[in-house]
């Protein structure tokens, strides 16, 4: 009886091991089958799940946003308002080498996007899914009474996703003012200041 | 008699006309050739100017960092402080349709400088110019007693590049929520806390 392979479950194998070669290597570095031989996979391993080397960072993308809100949804658990608001950007922020090799995935995705609708959907229904979560926080920090500068929340939603996607490109390539300590210090002064 | 050509001002001349095309139609929309027709030069033009279309993106990237450069330099003509900063910022971000184009120059650019120390190299020395500059403005809002916040220039500064550099990448992928007057929204009541 030939073996039955779930084709989304092998995608998601493929991806879960290739997006770190796209990340050290970059996405023009290599051809589809470079990176399924450093991978660990045979030559034509991927061709099947990954129409072209753009399908292939578009999984990658979401692999990455996946990775990101398994650790927000872990590190949030049980806090409320600033509290969960800050977890949540503490984790978005690329603060270790995963999440700065993770930022090395993102970037390329934004360049691709920018001349591919299907990415640049993608790319919204995420930022927005991240909107909607950080409104909640920040309604329940004003139940809480926690926010005392006369700004709306919206504001302060647009605030930290332009900071936190910037700080994804600051991390990776001006490394010197944006070290772990430096993006969080940052962070923290802001989330202070309301 | 032969004409002399002063090879930096045609490379320049070729830069101006040639970045507005790679910015609408993307770095790997076309090549080298057709970068240079769809801009109005003969078909071989860029070649001797540019060995490669990594070395005219780097051309065009140095070229907008200029650009609102001499913006900003205009804007702040006068002010001092908070409201040079104010000034500073309101030209770096991409405000009008000018500005979401230079965009498009600055993220492919980005995505090349991963894998390209020289990009980066440049990008970090971009970066340093504005810090120091954002520093200056800092000082002089503290000489004048207008900063109340306990928090230090420098994170300010972080805050501040990440920011805007953020906003480059949501101005293009995320425009429903990075308007224009969204953008200048946040960025003042971020100011207005100081």
């Amino acid at each position: 009886m030939p073996k039955v392979v779930d084709h989304d479950a092998r995608r998601l194998e493929l991806v879960k091991v290739t997006w770190r070669v796209i990340a050290r290597e970059g996405i023009d570095g290599a051809t589809m089958r470079e990176i399924a031989t450093r991978a660990g996979f045979a030559n034509g391993a991927l061709k099947p799940y990954f129409a072209s080397k753009d399908q292939l960072l578009a999984a990658a993308f979401q692999h990455v946003f996946n990775l990101t809100n398994e650790r927000t949804e872990r590190r949030t658990t049980g806090l409320r308002g600033l509290e969960a608001l800050r977890a949540f950007c503490h984790e978005v922020l690329p603060l270790d080498e995963q999440r700065i090799l993770e930022a090395r995935i993102v970037i390329p995705f934004w360049q691709k996007a920018l001349t591919d609708p299907e990415k640049a959907q993608q790319h919204e229904q995420d930022m927005n899914q991240w909107r909607e979560q950080m409104r909640r926080y920040l309604q329940q920090a004003r139940d809480d009474g926690d926010i005392t500068q006369p700004v709306e929340d919206i504001q302060i939603v647009r605030h930290l996703l332009s900071t936190m996607m910037g700080a994804q490109i600051m991390a990776v390539l001006y490394p010197a003012e944006f070290s772990p300590s430096q993006q969080v210090e940052a962070l923290d002064a802001y989330l202070g200041m309301l």
